[in-house]
């Protein structure tokens, strides 16, 4: 791989928001360089979220990658809810005012965004190792890395951190002038990925008393189901066998009769997390998508926030370049985190909502399940409060 | 007093409750008798709610006894949320299609409750001693307490316990048969009676780094403020000078420079809790308001939750007498607890969403202040949202 010794965006991770910004700024006619430290094949490895919002199909079209997702993937217009022995469906396009959600799997995703970047010859340099920034203080920061046991720099204007959760860039921070905000859960998902027919046309939320279950799927043929499980569990303790009885016994009679099942092409367990970092600038590094925050996958924020983030940080990029004005760099921070703390807000409102909680001091897990209980069975039945279920979960709007 | 050997229910309790359901019975040809462990005086001292929802407006019109209360009571169509130093208002009315609700003291409701069984000559025996219930699982219970050293015992069909949270009557059910649920909060509520105009026409709700408070009122010229304390705080540690400087610390600045003070006619510390006994119904005892459950005080839930279920249980007994089925006492407890639970969860939410919570174990009081003030970003410029809370604070509609 050839790369320029000088850019105008360094973008560090190969993920969905690195490569999506790194198409935007590309069509906008800015130069930029990706730096990851995986290979292709270990980024699409990686099963992720594969629910998205209007806002995050429109950039992607935006960004010119958008026809596969329209041929392959599946506009829904509602998602169900399962409580009691019972589904209720709450109908987002209606409720919206004609907003819905696409099904596509982040995998695909990015694999769309790769091919578009190496169409256009965009220099993407993987297996990177020991990535550090430098001097993003000043107007002339650096990037470097080691390639094949040679150490390599490239100066830029900005570095975009888009390096996830693990990644260098929130890491180079000074710990002064940071600051993390973090709430754990008591409990993971453990998720399998299946060649067998969705249990319904739309996702089904399932708030039962053994615990949260989602019915998901890639498309029409394979499934991505969860079950809500202890984070003491290994993968191991789960057969397939184990897990398909699990699933069944979460849902409705007739979810339940509906459910087919078949062998797992993978399966993982994840750990439930809501995380902000806050600000997300510092001087001439931009923090973006799971580098500065991270939701529980209840309300399928996580890739749509960063989309989010790389809506404000693209525009903030063109402006500086075209205009001449900091005005929509400086404003970043703000306007990203008003939004993606909705976000977290309606994450941690439908984690809390749907899941098992263990009995703890001042607050036993059986209130818990009452208060749930309580608040689905209004909700099903309230126009506002399916609104506003829906309204957070086709996406909020943008302040621009 | 003079009061019969044999009544068809003997009302345990002379609080709001009690006394509206004796009313109501009344009304319906159903001899009843309250009896109650204070003294009048001491019921009337007590002072507490003063947010009454239509429907509980409505059931104190059918019961003869609104005509004050339509008088000097205040009717608000709103109330306001302070956060981030502004005031957003929820306009009830508009958002809950007409709905609003009477600004009138519990005290009040209770001392018409009183004239109007006094004027009616019903008996009510006041400082009954040490009251016992009996039998309540044959067609016989029977009511014993003591009056001035005499044991007395009365006779009936039902028994309704309407003696609040410390009552004899749900103390009176075998464990086994009755599940308690309950939440406590790590905070309390100082709370000042005053005889100054009000900061604003309508309730202020505010959301403070330093603390929730709220503005409050019984009349144009007589406040009840509030402002979240400690639960280790005494009444004695707060001066009226300190109350109110803290409770205008609280406030956005336009309320802060509108607040009057002056000095307080009463000051108390509740502590907050949310609490549920299920079932209601042990044979021919009934439990109704507090004695049943208990709300934190945010959302305005008591003493409506009460006359909801005296509205239930009025029902459900004048419909045995008239129509000799036992559909409406069978079906009570489920009722009133669907509703119940509801209000309950509004209220934990109101809660939740506006005090200041201390830092905890995976859960700080910095990541909770955030999500509060998201959601409440969130909420001041969604009409859904906002009609969600009118819908619930306006009060939730009956199944009948």
């Amino acid at each position: 791989m050839t790369f320029p010794r000088r850019t105008q965006v360094v973008i560090v991770g190969a993920g969905p928001s690195g490569l999506l910004l790194g198409q935007l700024l590309h069509k906008a006619g800015i130069d930029n360089v990706v730096l990851e430290q995986r290979s292709p094949d270990y980024v699409l490895g990686r099963i992720r979220a594969g629910v998205l919002e209007q806002v995050c199909v429109d950039l992607l079209d935006e960004a010119g990658v958008g026809e596969r997702m329209h041929r392959e993937g599946l506009v829904h217009d509602g998602i169900e809810l399962a409580f009691g022995g019972q589904r209720h469906r709450i109908d987002l396009k209606a409720l919206s005012g004609g907003k819905t959600v696409m099904v596509y799997g982040q995998t695909e995703v990015t694999r769309d965004l790769m091919d578009a970047r190496r169409a256009a010859g965009l220099p993407t340099v993987y297996e990177a190792a020991d990535v550090a920034v430098h001097d993003f203080d000043s107007t002339a920061p650096r990037v470097s890395f080691q390639l094949e046991g040679v150490r390599h720099e490239i100066a830029c204007d900005f570095i975009a951190g888009c390096d996830g959760f693990h990644g260098v860039c929130r890491a180079s921070v000074p710990k002064e002038r940071i600051t993390h905000f973090e709430r754990v859960y008591p409990f993971g998902w453990l998720g399998i990925l299946a060649d067998v027919p969705p249990v319904s046309d739309e996702l089904i939320y399932s708030n039962h008393e053994r615990g949260f279950a989602l019915c998901s799927m890639r498309s029409k043929t394979r499934v991505r189901h969860y079950v809500q499980c202890s984070l003491q569990d290994k993968v191991e303790d789960w057969s397939d066998e184990r897990f398909w009885d699990e699933l069944r016994s979460r849902l409705d009679p007739a979810a339940a009769a509906a459910l087919q099942t078949g062998p797992s092409i993978e399966k993982s367990i994840a750990p439930l997390r809501s995380f902000v970092a806050e600000p997300m600038r510092f001087g001439r590094l931009f923090l973006a998508g799971d580098a500065a925050h991270i939701v529980p996958p209840t309300g399928a924020k996580g890739l749509n926030l960063a989309a989010s983030d790389v809506r404000y940080l693209s525009r903030a990029f063109i402006e500086f370049y075209a205009d001449h004005t900091e005005a929509g760099i400086d404003d970043y921070s703000r306007k990203a985190l008003r939004r993606i703390w909705k976000a977290e807000r309606f994450s941690w409102h439908m984690t809390s909502l749907l899941h098992k909680f263990p009995a703890g001091p001042g607050d036993t897990g059986e209130v818990g399940h009452r208060m749930q209980t309580a608040e689905l069975d209004w909700l099903v039945h309230s126009t506002a409060g399916m609104t506003a279920l829906a309204e957070n979960y086709v996406g909020l709007a943008f302040e621009d």
